[in-house]
């Protein structure tokens, strides 16, 4: 851009601002401090310099936020709480951040067995309203407490309980919302079906805030299962937990959730977090499983999955009630933070693997560690293949820097050779950009675009992600800590010989 | 168009035809006789001419056809058996019909329960398949025997069973097939998750064919439910019948079925097709209603239900066995054939009412029957306010006809301001279309048209559906009879004055 072109362009936003300002008052509009510093980054803390922060109270603050930025050209990142580990919810193209925390009433519908709420609602929140009713929302991000549902509509987040229960589009009965231009539309109703045209309720969803802002969403919510039952069980090897997942999922099991923990994973929590869960047995990978439904049909479903475990397992462990089950659930807890003392920076990817490949993703992560002499610990949702593989580095060291930077496309690459793919529940942001090229073929990103540019002419909306490649490697993070941030371990580790 | 656009527009077809004969050979490119005049029109029986049917075997045949079309601006209308009643997959632009029922594989994947299938397979077989591997495809179309799983996923096809599992978009992972230019592309893969680029899987389910051409799907299967309870309950009104719906729901009850037939229904089942479930009332409304789930859970739910049907009904029957099960289910399976004894002509709509309007839409439907004089029964899936408003008439009774049209138009106004929506399960075809300017505004219609010309710049796809306005009262329908139409009961009645 020429500086006689930029300059204009930049007298423009400045215009922009001002009007945002006197249409919406300086109560809602930010142009500095504090508050406005927190919305130049989501979780990925890759900081971006912006105009204003919109604190967004109503529907029609959304609209006109839009029409001005369309009339301007001002791009707009709309935003929750920013538990994002991607950089979805950064202002990169700068401009204005839409922050949609304060819209975040939450009305549940018993009789319809839905949850009516605005984006800005917490998802616990929303999962405690329900419960109150005898309902069940399930989605569970490990965010869960501090994220948004408009964040987690943004991304189609997931979770433990995405086993048996699947993603949060499953539940998005229907949404509300503007389109770029500020028009308000809506797709579907409070109502469980519908076939009248496109249904671009779920191409919003999943779109990373770059297609239209979401206002509404009518949520579908469940009977709340009677019971739940947990057992663990350890391998001797990671190879043969997945193995063991494998016949699990053969033999007609549905848990609800199914998580692996890696040898690596282990160490973490055993060594570091010091939660140890056999008395014998130490350093073995692990399968936590939960069952739910009605207390009948899991008292008849227990005897045939300790029989699984009995079978395949070195060591196994049921909950005999509630507390032991909190117990059971304290290493897959404690894990993610313990993981810090191997490395202050970490990669959390979310890569799917189909089950048939798991047996050798395992292997491969034993290649990828060796190759790239990094603590990589991998854990996750092993009954749908959504796995996080967590590559530790020192921040400082560039040499680890460019081994990890390594590491992440020789797992992209190699992911997509076992046919899975690079994103289950993060999403693409700026992170994972990158790799889009080899996820995704040439009339993909071509039909993406031109629905991209179909539905957002002017480009306003989130630009910058998911379409362009970003190296956030060039970036340096904010250090700034955040509420969800996990506690990290005191002192320095280093990984033992035997794990490389 | 002038004479000699039009005669240009003409011999371009004509060399595009003789290409894709020449590509594909006369056993796949059929240009006349029977088989190209059954392709002509759909369960709708509008028929329209067209140039040739294209009976695919491969993805190459699909991949040549669409880009020759492109080439030559030819309208492709993709097709499976043709159950569609909304005329969806006629040939309304004439060119080509692309005929994928002859690429109708099945492959069930029992530890990962999915079924991989083409886009031909009948719903019923995959049903059946994977059934045989102890796991369930839930999606029940009426005409699941006959119709496509390619039909089920281009109008997102629904069912008795939605009401506690969903539509045919909760089953499908994935999809791979061609853009409108003749690219492969695939959405999504043999996983449970993804979260990589836009969602365009879910905006080609329901898109009836117009964005692209399906040639493999990957289902999600579940668990097969241990067992089934069914429970008959007759009521004292319609309005009755629907508040004991809304009281069974409220109380957190999740029937696997929830079907309503309303008292014009009851009369064609019990008078015309005469089958009657209680000795001692008749001409009373029903709820049929099916439990599923483990044996040990529905025995201790029986007594419950029991107490609500009690409570709420004027008799009530449970079925002891498959056998008394099946029995019950006759009335529901032989009302809608019943109801041509008439009229010899059905309008068969599937508005979607929300939980809380349902008792108001009963007393409209009494207004609008009392208001046209015609006799409209109307069932249909009570959990998810999906009902089959049944207009019938006499096709050679012009005054009739005017009342017909009349009523549709009456009844797709009140629905839309009773907050539902016009199409549940059939989609918009060409029936529809003159009602979606009041089910969506400008602004929804704008963004459906652009995406539209974003993926099929050369409107190539199913041209003709959806947006542009068709009055289908203009159209003389075919009088072949087809494979799934209801046997039509002998002779004629009129329905008895108590219930205009």
């Amino acid at each position: 851009m020429t500086r006689k072109r930029l300059t204009k362009k930049k007298d423009s936003a400045k215009k922009a601002t001002l009007r945002l300002l006197n249409s919406l008052g300086s109560r809602k509009v930010i142009t500095q401090g504090n508050a406005k510093y927190m919305g130049s980054f989501d979780s990925s803390k890759l900081a971006f310099d912006y105009d204003a922060l919109l604190r967004a109270r109503s529907e029609n603050d959304v609209s006109v936020c839009l029409k001005l930025a369309n009339e301007y050209g001002v791009p707009v990142t709309t935003r929750g709480a920013g538990t994002s580990l991607t950089g979805s919810a950064s202002p990169a193209g700068g401009g204005w951040v839409l922050d949609v925390t304060l819209m975040n009433r939450i009305a549940i519908k018993k009789d319809k067995a839905m949850a009516i709420v605005q984006p800005g609602a917490i998802v616990s929140s929303i999962q405690a309203a329900a419960e109150a009713e005898g309902l069940f929302y399930p989605p569970d991000p490990s965010s869960q407490k501090y994220c948004t549902i408009g964040g987690n509509i943004a991304c189609n987040a997931g979770g433990m309980r995405c086993a048996k229960y699947g993603v949060t589009r499953d539940y998005v009965l229907a949404l509300e919302g503007f389109l770029p231009n500020g028009e308000k539309v809506s797709w579907g109703g409070e109502y469980r079906k519908y076939a009248t045209g496109y249904n671009i309720r779920d191409l919003w969803i999943g779109s990373e805030g770059t297609l239209g802002v979401v206002t509404k969403a009518v949520l579908k919510l469940l009977p709340k299962p009677e019971k739940t039952w947990t057992l663990v069980a350890a391998f001797d090897s990671d190879e043969d937990a997945l193995r063991a997942v494998q016949r699990l999922l053969e033999e007609g099991f549905h848990p609800s959730i199914l998580e692996f923990l890696d040898k690596r994973t282990i160490y973490c929590a055993e060594e570091i977090a010091g939660v140890r869960l056999f008395k014998n047995v130490s350093g073995k990978p692990l399968l936590l499983v939960e069952f739910d439904g009605p207390k009948a049909a899991l008292t008849k479903l227990k005897p045939k999955v300790l029989n699984w475990a009995k079978r395949t397992s070195r060591a196994y462990k049921q909950a005999k009630n509630d507390r032991e089950a909190e117990m059971l659930w304290e290493t897959r807890r404690k894990c993610s933070g313990a993981m810090f003392a191997l490395g202050d920076t970490k990669i959390n990817e979310d890569i799917v693997v189909p089950l048939e490949n798991q047996v050798r993703f395992a292997k491969f992560l034993d290649t990828l560690v060796r190759r790239s002499r990094l603590p990589i610990a991998t854990f996750g949702h092993a009954a749908d293949g959504n796995f996080h593989v967590n590559i530790m580095y020192h921040r400082d060291n560039d040499d680890e820097m460019a081994r990890a930077k390594w590491a992440v496309k020789e797992l992209m690459q190699k992911i997509v050779g076992l046919k899975g793919t690079i994103s289950g529940e993060h999403g693409i942001g700026l992170a994972k950009t990158p790799f889009m090229k080899i996820a995704r073929n040439e009339a993909e990103m071509d039909a993406m675009r031109a629905i991209k540019k179909a539905l957002d002419p002017n480009n306003i909306l989130n630009p910058g992600k998911i379409f362009d490649v970003y190296e956030v490697w060039n970036h340096t993070p904010e250090t700034v800590s955040l509420p969800w941030d996990k506690k990290r371990p005191e002192g320095r580790r280093i990984l033992p010989e035997h794990l490389f």
